[in-house]
């Protein structure tokens, strides 16, 4: 193979995935908008100005679609994880900022979301057991950074994993109402949700 | 109109609204595997053993169905606020009450909860307007509780309606692991979730 055809083809596949990626984001707001089982390919095929065999060509099929925008907000969600974890601190500034950067993902991925939230229990197989374990994955983050901080003294005895189910629940479900070009940003929410949790589970002696 | 025929219509009246009642609880069961969009009326006369005609007697139409679902879940809901209201006290002791009302009805009508989170954008005109209006109503009662904790001093300064939605986000959420026959009962989620939200916003002075 020369080096103009490596060149060649690493440009097209450059291109495949941007346009996949467009093709998962425009889907997004198609499945958010109908719900997942009500859509059928022909929609997808319009919203993306596709034919079927084009569109197959990029998504696989409509299930690897699915997994494809639950990949989209995990992987942002972990990026948000490791930048954390990399960042270091106190694990009160630990949760501080998983909770910025969770509410900043559901602020910019509104759509992403919706569909995540919404129709994860549509993944089969495979599928449905990697978004398990990658949602899980994400659940001990948290439950790590709440049980460190019970250690170090900082948080009162609780238990980390009901307590992290309480602070997921109060991040994630903002997405019904934070939306980017609305009078709140992911940042005037991230303050008030933070002092409420940090209050409540801090060791007051 | 004879003694007789009056009985006779309001045992028919009764008899009706009980069938109904069981067609709602089913339907929700159906929606909430399958979506509502995706659900057809075949699938529903399926589920709940009726023809066509003899469904639509009893709901009028899939979106009445969808409506009188959501209208389950509201009218739980509010009668357990009505419950706390009435059995008055601090604020701490109402926004605790609710809590555990509320975490009640999660608990007890999974499917319906599940297709009121999920759906209520499939509501149009009138029936949206009336959703939004009982849910807004609700949301209200919590911010009223939260906002009077602040004038009594039980609260710290707050944002009533951001901590509205947080208090909502925390227990609305556990709609997706909060199980009738789970390992927990919603008191056992109740109390360590007023825990937290209480120590958040009490008033340290």
């Amino acid at each position: 193979m020369t080096r103009a055809d490596g060149t060649g083809d690493t440009r097209r596949r450059a291109n495949w995935e941007a346009r996949r990626e467009a093709i998962v984001d425009t889907s997004a707001r198609v499945f958010a908008r109908g719900g997942y089982h009500a859509t059928g390919i022909t929609e997808l095929c319009v919203a993306n100005d596709l034919g079927k065999g084009a569109l197959y060509h990029y998504i696989g099929s409509k299930e690897e679609l699915l997994a494809a925008i639950h990949d989209r907000v995990m992987d942002e969600v972990m990026l948000g994880a490791d930048r954390v974890a990399e960042a270091g601190g106190s694990p009160p500034d630990q949760l501080a900022m998983l909770g910025s950067e969770l509410l900043d993902v559901i602020h910019r991925y509104p759509d992403h979301v919706w569909v995540f939230l919404h129709e994860f229990p549509a993944l089969t197989g495979e599928r449905a057991e990697q978004f398990r374990q990658r949602r899980r994955q994400y659940e001990r983050r948290v439950e790590d950074v709440l049980q460190a901080g019970v250690e170090s003294g900082d948080f009162r005895d609780l238990q980390p994993r009901l307590t992290a189910m309480a602070w997921l629940g109060m991040h994630n479900y903002t997405y019904l109402w934070l939306k980017a070009g609305g009078p709140l940003s992911a940042r005037d929410v991230a303050r008030p949700f933070a002092e409420i949790f940090m209050r409540g589970i801090t060791n007051p002696s």
